[in-house]
């Protein structure tokens, strides 16, 4: 037996490489396939061939997620000349496993009819995740192809906020009766002939709806045939609301070790349930998006996209940051005087501000994290925000204390040394203090603490490290 | 029904943000429950007592992860009192789901055999997690009490790399046999009466240990009992192997949406499992580890950690900050004749260079993404570079232009607004030239791209900014 099953994740690790390895480096193939034949001419056409029914084959033999993947590594041309080969029949999953950019640049090129084609071979919950995300011609076209109960399912689904338990819960579940015995359950599982996806428990209802408890498979198969449902069922489940945070349900989903749970409205009727391969996605498009938010890019970054595209995308902060350099010019303008005085200071004054740019953000990401675990409470905060300025008054101290000596050692001014040594304690101060702030109040103001709280503390720190500095040298050195 | 039940995760979270308040914003509680009774003695006895029965109660009521939860979320002396009231029976499993600091605060203050007791409550898997993070001493004697076989598993897990598969996965399997049938599968497990915890699937392997397949639960329970093993098992399951990294084969289970796989040694034997609440752990640590990375955090801050300790963890990055900046500023140093000249040139010079580290974190944030999703590839490299190069220099001919507009009129000098422009779109290429570089460079050294780029990146630019804006107005204008 072979060490590598042909499902091995390696052996498709490696042929996504060279998928995206062929359609990279032969322009040839990519041009072939949207038949601009003008430019394959040049090129050996034996070579081009066997190229060609490779890229085929591998289309073939990967699987949708990978394949999603790989359209994710391609700029754009290469992306549909791949999209065109793939077989009608996996579009549906591969739309579904595509990032939301990525998603977006398929279907802008696709015809209407192929695109109700692509997700006619998905299921209810699938269409309502890629619905959700379609231009608004498309959904009422849609939705038109859908039977009633379904189309009242997705209306349901798109009035919950996007991050919320609702918009990704799953309506296909299995629920069974209290007073059954668990043979008769199995008995009515093999009718059945299937679960939905990652089912690893059923839900046990009243006639009505209303969440009696969840039964294990583990729990049917552990126990004898002839015990009924409600004898070993858990009765008091973890349950989710359709309004809960999404990113908060993920981490109950870590710290309770879940597979999956129920969702249930206000009167305890059951609406559906979360799994962990959604979770799973949360937690990715969570930390992914607090990554890029703190940076500055916006969530819908796509690594491949053109020029045009990538310049849009990113001059929204750029611009914010313009701003808030200009600023910080304007400050330092303001002492145009004193630095004529004293050149020296145009030099140490970036390490003041650096400085403090630097603490501003390691506080910042520290509350960040912490806010997203809920460790801040009001009990502790004043703790925190106390040992955060105890950090930066030692930290002040000891460097600001190190730069002082070097200043004075190399301008030979010990005036200059004590300015320094007591800018850096300021800044850092600010710095810190700042860096706890502004995501708390972010935070109270119901704001995402991630977006863009690095530009602000930066911006903070600029500004008030030159002012500090410069300020500090008009009282003392002129 | 009450809506609410017992496990509700909204009232864990009300449970667990009471404790904290209570254990932070009263200090005679935790003095009272550490003994300190001077302290004490200034408050109303009364309300005290039924404060510290009520702490007593939470903690009694309120399961092992959340308590860890609520142990990351206190200040040291609130966390060893909090720690005092745990049930020995409960210690084990709050341990494991403690982060590595807060474990490592936790079992500094307890005795050996406080600590063995402890342990000894876990199962095989849960012990040898915690064995990896034991001070050496306390290894040697854990490892002496247990039998000779799990002892040699403990040694073997041992030898895998920290961030490894071996490093993560579970022994504890159910095995069957290919040719039984599901019949004699379940009255085997009826037999066994328990599976290991998120058992999604059992593991077919010859009496060799070769692994031949896997049978979910799913699949026992929708097949007649008359079926065999071999006839309805998945013949091709995803597997892995112990050496390979814990973060791409997480990207893997949420490609394929997995709950468990095999692990199996380089012969194909079945070696242990994976379980997604394992890689959901590795998930966020990843995740959080690179957030904290970028900024320069150490992977074991303890947002609760004293003063004294805090100072610490942050020490190396502020080093290497100041190191930068105090470089910068001797760049700025060099062209003091050039400030002396024109003033203006102090307060422009830091636009010029903070619009660099912008633009090169922008930029080494994305490429650390897509790298962390191996999109990056010998064929797309090429493309990414030009794109980044492309998206720059647009960037720096739109807002250099504005600003070099902005700064001919403020300063009535088209020379100096020229220079401005010139010098943005110049530190412009150089931020995304080196942003894509510096992490593609530190993945071939083979070290972790998230780690330091960003100190890297700013470096880069502030450097670069001062060099080039000086150097042009030297050249330029005087």
């Amino acid at each position: 037996m072979s060490v590598f099953h042909k499902n091995s994740a390696k052996l498709r690790d490696q042929e996504r490489a060279r998928l995206i390895w062929l359609l990279t480096t032969d322009k040839a193939i990519t041009s072939a396939l949207t038949n601009k034949l003008t430019l394959v001419e040049q090129y050996d056409a034996g070579k081009l061939a066997d190229d060609i029914a490779e890229v085929g084959a591998l289309v073939a033999h990967l699987p949708a997620p990978d394949l999603a993947d790989t359209l994710e590594a391609l700029p754009s041309d290469a992306r549909h000349a791949l999209w065109g080969l793939v077989e009608d029949s996996k579009r549906g999953n591969v739309l579904l496993e595509a990032s939301e950019s990525v998603y977006e640049d398929l279907i802008e090129g696709m015809s209407d009819k192929a695109l109700l084609d692509a997700l006619d071979t998905l299921d209810i919950d699938e269409k309502i995740y890629l619905v959700q995300h379609l231009p608004r011609n498309l959904t009422g076209r849609l939705l038109a192809t859908l039977p009633a109960e379904e189309r009242a399912r997705v209306r349901q689904v798109m009035n919950y906020a996007p991050d919320s338990v609702g918009a990704i819960m799953e309506f296909e579940v299995i629920v069974i009766r209290p007073d059954v015995t668990l043979g008769a359950v199995q008995r009515y599982l093999r009718r059945l002939g299937k679960m939905p996806g990652n089912t690893d428990k059923l839900f046990v209802t009243t006639r009505d709806k209303t969440l009696l408890g969840e039964l294990a498979l583990q729990t049917i198969l552990l126990n004898p045939a002839q015990r009924r449902v409600n004898e070993v069922m858990e009765a008091e489940p973890v349950t989710f609301h359709p309004e809960e945070d999404a990113e908060k349900v993920a981490r109950t989903f870590e710290r309770d070790d879940l597979l999956s749970a129920p969702v249930i409205d206000a009167e305890g009727k059951l609406l559906g349930r979360l799994t962990i391969d959604e979770i799973v996605d949360v937690v990715y498009e969570e930390t992914d998006n607090d990554i890029r938010q703190m940076s500055g890019l916006s969530n819908e970054q796509d690594v491949f996209a053109p020029v045009s595209k990538a310049v849009k995308t990113r001059w929204g902060w750029l611009a914010v940051n313009l701003c808030t350099a200009f600023i910080a010019s304007r400050v330092i303008d303001g002492f145009e005087h004193t630095i004529s005085q004293l050149v020296a200071l145009a030099s140490l004054m970036p390490i003041v501000a650096g400085i403090g740019g630097n603490t501003g953000n390691q506080t910042i990401t520290m509350i960040v994290r912490a806010l997203a675990l809920q460790h801040i409470q009001p009990g502790n905060f004043s703790f925190l925000i106390l040992r955060e300025m105890g950090v930066a008054l030692i930290n002040g101290l000891v460097w600001g204390g190190i730069m002082g000596g070097v200043t004075w050692w190399l301008y030979d001014d010990p005036h200059l040394g004590g300015v320094m040594m007591l800018a850096m304690v300021l800044n850092l101060l600010v710095a810190s203090l700042m860096g706890v702030l502004i995501p708390m109040i972010m935070t109270k103001l119901g704001r995402d603490p991630a977006v863009g709280s690095s530009v602000m503390i930066t911006a903070i720190t600029d500004t008030g490290g030159f002012f500090i500095f410069l300020g500090l040298a008009t009282i003392f050195l002129l």
